[in-house]
């Protein structure tokens, strides 16, 4: 669907809609209804048993999402967490100098100064998209921060964290007491992060409040985790940067053993692999539509030694977007946390050698995700809209309806209270006509629906049974209430994850 | 537990932290270590089924936490979220101005303007509790939401909410339409809430940010949701705000139908006893250390008709603290928003009349909970401290041990998949002697161990059987290692709430 269509079936539906929409919005926040927010749970739920799930060294805490200070001033985030802007003298607009250039630098500007962003505005004869005039100014890099000093005099400075993976830095040193004191460790957070964004749009792509997921892995090098193993075959959709600067920006599926031996290092590549899996095999997105773009040295954040983003092609959005990354950050975090704090966060190798830990990090944008859901699973089936999620992160797991409401409504209610109490989400469903209620299980992505009838209640040899109807398929079968639950489980259970 | 014990064993195991904790720590933030993060998904989702679950017009939603400035100048808290302090002249300190004056003023300063606060300071003759100097001053309220300015002039202006409520009544229009557009309607968030608290203290009891728990119930007045019916009888520790004021300062107990009697409406009184049940019958608080404090006129938040605050005594912080509350808003809310936004948000009633919905609202402090479920349940066995929770909130249900690591290792490992993929939170542990493993889990609240020994690797009779250990008795019992999760289920099930 178009972004238009997509976005107004989501609201009407009350899956998400914007913050504060009775005072008319409020640019870059969003608020999710009860289908959004119970997906989100289960987006949230399914992330954390695939990557959090791998291994019993790897653990999820929830983390304060402020912090004072030091700790964004060590992370670099202080001086380094900018965006760079273009004002008009003339009307006084501001924007974020990467949407203004966009078509006149389709790579992005990541990396150039202000100076050399000053430098493309003048070569191309850039326009203030509002009033068209060519008075364009760069000013110094603008930080996307939200400070929230504390205290009555707000003296004490703090802020809103940019990124959840400094809180796992932060944790470190106590996550290493608590755990078995050996590497890989894992610190997982899902929690808020904050921008202030210039100029947010496409809905839940940019917003100044949002969820990621993120998996910081400290590690030995010399003992790196993940081995491809079996999956050395498993084909890897990639954009290099070195193809992408020769003007080549197709993507390539190349196996991941032919990866690590152009170079880059095997647990690298087995976490591509592993994203990919997650990306296909459990949030179902199409193969072809997945992509891993590799940011080259100047295009990447300040902190990584290498980056792949994992990108999805989305009708809503016209393009590749940013749904998920994985980056190899070093020891950069830990010294600078070691330095900025004065404790040491290396660790004993046993004899007088010390280590600080490299950090591999999996991030994932649960929003951005979410509406990836939409996209690629919520389709038009002739007049009907199915939302066609993975059956184990639908809301609702299955609808139970009655048939006549007051002939069959005891049964029913029966039914899925008994549902719920064997842990399938069920939603008793009453209103309007049959076809109307499959209508609104559908776009919902509701799995499966129950409907009690004459027979159900009857005497005869269907007695107890209920038609069952798949939301795909629209298949129907007659399947006796009692094994309902038993049916289900397979389906609505959450592929696990190959050990790490 | 004394404060100190218990904060550092909670510390020790990983439960929380401060944040920042290697910078020194930042008061009034910290962070959830990965036991804490489970037993608080595991309270919220047990609030959740309990409030939310009563009924299926009641719906959880997940809000932005930032709004923008129109919405708290419409809710009141621009102007009076604020927090009197005391300041000293002579040292420059500052301090909240209850602390100051708990002394003096027991029950509190609610309500009382700066220049009658500084009247008690010269009548008690109130001197710095810092550095003693007797020149103190109250200056004008200082208001303790955080602004967070967007756009690059940070000229937008937005706040970080100081309660979750407010998100719930932005939905209000818009859950009306996705709902069955019937009273009740109840919309309900678990989310962040912020305060720029003058000084926070008692750990988890007064935070900069914290989770609250919240259910807005929208009513019609002419037909409030409860009734008591077999709940009548029910016995409701309560300190009335008249007999307080008349210098009587216990807890009564008052069967529900009196409370009614006594001029209380049935609906708040109902929500009195499902809260009370609740603290009781599902976190486990002992019934003589619950109270429900109520506030009078002048004490209670500016927006309430009546106000009870549900306190737990609790050893740690010597004395009764507020653990949740239920509050009668009236139609306050949806009026202020209405005159706000300028979008009327009364409803039909079925001919020319229209209704401003009224708000019943219950509110539940995750993070006070949390540190109550503690203070409660964390107790001293003699050499061992054992975390007596409900096995339903326990971060891990069962431990799973091999006697001997190299033999009994496959099947234990085994065991522990198993249970997991059957929805029981097994942790494998084959760390140490079997009794340090006990002691660990029983720290962490786990209510069964599963120890795999040479009978159960045999060919003998138990061949198979595990040795079942219960952490409260320290009973065990010998059972078949198939039959496990069978025999936990009951145990590790919520209590169904009963319906609204």
């Amino acid at each position: 669907m178009k972004l238009d269509e997509l976005y107004a079936l989501l609201r009407r539906r009350g899956v998400l809609w914007p913050t504060a929409e009775i005072y008319g919005g409020a640019q870059g926040l969003y608020d999710y209804g009860p289908l959004g927010a119970a997906l989100k749970r289960r987006l949230e739920r399914a992330w954390a048993t695939w990557f959090v799930g791998r291994s019993p060294d790897y653990y999820l805490i929830e983390p304060s999402e402020i912090v004072p200070e030091a700790v964004v001033r060590a992370s670099g985030h202080l001086e380094n967490f900018t965006d760079p802007e273009i004002t008009c003298e003339a009307c006084k607009s501001a924007f974020r100098a990467e949407t203004v250039l966009e078509k006149v630098r389709p790579n992005g500007i990541d990396g150039l100064a202000p100076s050399q962003i000053e430098e493309v505005v003048r070569t191309h004869q850039v326009h203030c998209p509002n009033c068209g005039s060519s008075a364009l100014a760069v000013p110094e890099a603008f930080n996307l921060m939200f400070d929230v000093p504390f205290g009555v005099a707000r003296t004490e400075r703090a802020y809103l964290l940019p990124e959840t993976a400094q809180a796992s830095y932060l944790a470190f040193s106590r996550m290493w007491e608590v755990g078995r004191k050996a590497l890989p460790l894992g610190v997982a957070v899902v929690g808020r992060a904050y921008r202030n964004e210039i100029a947010p749009r496409q809905v839940l792509f940019r917003m100044r409040t949002f969820t990621q997921a993120e998996l910081q892995i400290f590690f030995d090098p010399a003992a790196p985790p993940g081995r491809l193993g079996p999956l050395a075959a498993e084909k890897v959709p990639v954009l290099r940067a070195e193809r992408r600067e020769r003007g080549e920006g197709s993507t390539e599926r190349v196996p991941a053993a032919d990866l690590v031996a152009g170079g880059l290092p095997e647990f690298y590549v087995e976490h591509l692999v592993h994203m990919l899996r997650f990306l296909r095999d459990v949030l179902g997105y199409p193969s072809e539509r997945i992509r891993f773009f590799e940011k080259s040295a100047q295009e990447r954040a300040f902190y990584n030694r290498l980056q792949f983003d994992a990108e999805v092609h989305l009708e809503s959005l016209g393009g590749y977007k940013e749904v998920a990354a994985v980056h190899y950050r070093g020891d950069y975090d830990l010294r600078r946390h070691s330095e900025g704090s004065g404790k040491d966060l290396s660790i004993s190798r046993g004899g007088p050698e010390r280590l600080v830990p490299h950090v591999l990090e999996l991030t994932f944008g649960v929003d951005r995700n979410l509406w990836a859901l939409a996209d690629v699973h919520l389709v038009r089936d002739g007049e009907r809209a199915v939302w066609k999620l993975p059956p184990y992160l639908a809301p609702v797991s299955i609808g139970v309806f009655p048939l006549i409401t007051k002939e069959h409504r005891p049964f029913a209610e029966q039914l899925a209270r008994e549902l719920l109490a064997a842990g399938v989400e069920a939603e008793y469903d009453e209103a309007s006509s049959i076809g109307k209620r499959y209508a609104r299980m559908d776009e919902a992505g509701t799995p499966f629906c129950a409907t009690v009838d004459g027979l159900t209640v009857g005497a005869g040899p269907e007695q107890g049974t209920v038609t069952l109807r798949h939301r795909d398929s629209r298949a129907q079968e007659r399947v006796p209430s009692a094994e309902l639950a038993g049916r289900l489980s397979a389906s609505l259970r959450h592929p696990w994850p190959p050990p790490a």
